[in-house]
């Protein structure tokens, strides 16, 4: 954003996205924002877990789309990434949607426990939950 | 509150509300929350972005209740406003809930960008999320 | 956590839990959520409101689960207050779902008033909704 940083640079935000095709008006926003936030200087990580993880399977990001006519999920997902967000899944929560680690679309960072996303809760400077 | 203000005061919250008609029962609540917070002197914004943004087209809040027989979502609006609550409308979710700048009820303070929302985020005390 | 406590230990934190049996895929991972909080020395109260309430209904818990043969939702409950994570129920809330006092769960430590969540929300470290 240029030499001159904002006062909220450097703060940390955790996106908890929960969200997932059940509920394709909820799962382009969450990136969009995520990636405004990390425009803004923020360190971002979004959090994939519940039906979220859902969207890191092979072929649905590619595939879904918030609106009638909108753009698919994955590129607010890659948007979110190019301007820095990183990417997490929840590890507890793949067995539940039957997601085996191949399956995971190549943008995830990192596969993480459920301690990962409480420690990231406890200590960053914002969580959202979308 | 009288002239007791509690230790909370002046904290600032932000209420993003994401749910709209499609879940009634999830749409008064956070209206009654916000009111609360600023009757105990918390400054309170509650932005309406993803579905929320359709409770602020004419028509939406007036005629939807989140429980049958309960009153409907304009009465929680506007306690929350009464109380200091400001509304603010998501720009960028209006096209895709084809929503018009006349479209939208005159209890709305401002439309304002997703940077605002972000700001917001990382500024305030408080970030709920509906 | 034995003799070496978290830089994060102490922590308050309030889980806001508006999901219910319409969406029981939404109601496993916030207790497993608090119950790790817990683990790691933070005070956690889950705060049972809007269709939340519906799970302390004597007999809701107990049948239902977030995932076909998953464990029943009550298990994750109790795994929580194990942990030493507080349960409260929204007292505004139990009129528009039916609920009266003796309907509800022993696994309750406190009814409570739409004040208290309030509060709860201003003087916590971190809030999270699901």
């Amino acid at each position: 954003m240029g030499a001159v940083r904002s006062a909220e640079a450097g703060k940390r935000v955790v996106i908890v996205m929960t969200s997932g095709p059940s509920t394709p008006h909820r799962c382009a926003t969450p990136f969009f924002i995520g990636m405004l936030l990390a425009s803004m200087d923020a360190e971002v990580a979004i959090f994939f877990t519940m039906e979220g993880v859902l969207l890191t399977r092979r072929g649905v990001a590619e595939n879904l789309a918030a609106m009638a006519g909108g753009k698919e999920i994955i590129h607010f997902i890659r948007e979110a990434k190019e301007a820095g967000v990183k990417l997490y899944m929840c590890r507890p929560a793949m067995p539940g949607y039957d997601i085996d680690d191949e399956d995971i679309i190549s943008e995830i960072d990192e596969v993480a426990s459920g301690g990962v996303l409480a420690e990231m809760i406890l200590s960053c400077d914002k969580a959202l939950f979308f």
